[in-house]
């Protein structure tokens, strides 16, 4: 039988390119796509910040993948408390209480970004964050260790760094390239989170970037614990870019 | 001029012994006592979970001690999000808002107590809460990181262990013995935590236990940052008791 997946944010930016990766995959999945409105037949409303809601939704869900969230890393407080830290608690209580076996949590490079700019963060480091939407991202972290480690949830906590289309690199900054996940990368990569086997350690941070010549997150994680193998190298990309722009036309 | 302090959470268990300590000391300090309710003459209302409340009360202090906050460990989180995690936001908002120089915030061993028993965490690994209001503290660590690096706003989260007396050594458990703290060094602590210089790092975490012979928390950045001298054993305590117990009365 396919895995019931169930994938909270489902039609935010990550979510959508998700959903899109996912359908290319022969209905291996199951899937539910949960967000604040439903439009299409596969889709589901679902408020976070809603425990009961919660509750009902993960009936039968073997996976959450807990994309929804205020995505603004310059949202004020009083905007990402109910949601990114009210509403993940209300995720990871209601996958417990419902039976779910896993939480795929989106964490975010801004859990981390506090470092000094040239310094390369590992998984194994305290949380250090940019903003007050890092903060709720290191709270969601927390709330996937206690679940994980006390309530027998596996949760992996992926770090996102900055998804931007291979296209769009003129827009990325210094920090941006080494932080660059490809979107391709990040879906194959939340579906090794899917089918990592977690027995042994069931929580996992990992960080999400691609293959970059220059890493502000290192990958050693991912690689060992998802085996994830990503294909993108920001700087290649910026590299051809720049070349053809210096072209003449 | 003596330097002004407020306590948030004065009249509470830890609260309550560190006014008494710091009164000991030849009015060095210029205490404010914050507390839900106000008795005496030194004492003012503060409810946390009010910011404006936060940003008056803040005024013209040089280091808030932030104590207040949900105390059990079993709480619910529908208790323990709007007091240890939007109040403890609001302390620090205020703080930066107000000019406080420093915010010295009570962590607690919590924060780290689902490590296996046998591992002796230090402040670089990440934290991996045992419970709920784990989890709390873990965010309030986040929050004096970003307050820090970001805003200019010292900060010193203080993993405070088993609080209790040494007369109370029956009631401690083993792991409470590894990660006990005796009231007199963690009120020396705390002063150390208002006079260390942190000119060069805005931020530390640091471990208040006492100095037991085996410790579940490692106290070298107590020691090496604050110049942390701890007196007490729980071991010895516990020795002497079990032996005095076993003597015919």
């Amino acid at each position: 039988m396919p895995k019931t997946i169930l994938i909270t944010g489902a039609r935010g930016r990550i979510g959508s390119a998700l959903v899109s990766h996912l359908d290319t995959l022969d209905e291996r999945y199951d899937l539910r796509l949960a967000d604040l409105d439903a439009v299409d037949k596969r889709e589901i409303e679902l408020d976070i910040t809603n425990l009961a809601a919660c509750r009902d939704a993960f009936k039968d869900v073997d996976t959450v993948i807990h994309l929804a969230g205020v995505p603004s890393p310059e949202a004020p407080f009083e905007a990402i408390l109910p949601v990114n830290i009210g509403g993940t608690y209300n995720v990871f209580r209601a996958a417990s209480d419902a039976g779910v076996s896993r939480v795929v949590f989106a964490s975010s490079a801004q859990a981390i970004e506090g470092y000094p700019l040239d310094v390369q963060v590992r998984t194994d480091m305290p949380v250090r964050p940019k903003n007050l939407y890092g903060v709720s991202k290191a709270c969601g972290e927390a709330f996937a260790a206690y679940f994980a480690y006390q309530e027998g949830v596996e949760a992996v906590a992926v770090r996102i760094g900055a998804f931007e289309q291979a296209s769009d690199w003129q827009r990325m900054s210094e920090r941006d390239l080494s932080a660059w996940v490809d979107p391709q990368d990040l879906c194959e990569l939340f579906v090794r989170c899917i089918e990592a086997d977690l027995r042994e350690e069931p929580f996992a941070i990992v960080h999400g970037i691609s293959d970059n010549r220059f890493k502000r997150l290192d990958l050693s994680d991912s690689r060992a614990r998802l085996g994830y193998e990503p294909k993108a190298d920001s700087f290649s990309v910026w590299r051809v870019g720049l070349y053809n722009a210096s072209e003449p036309a």
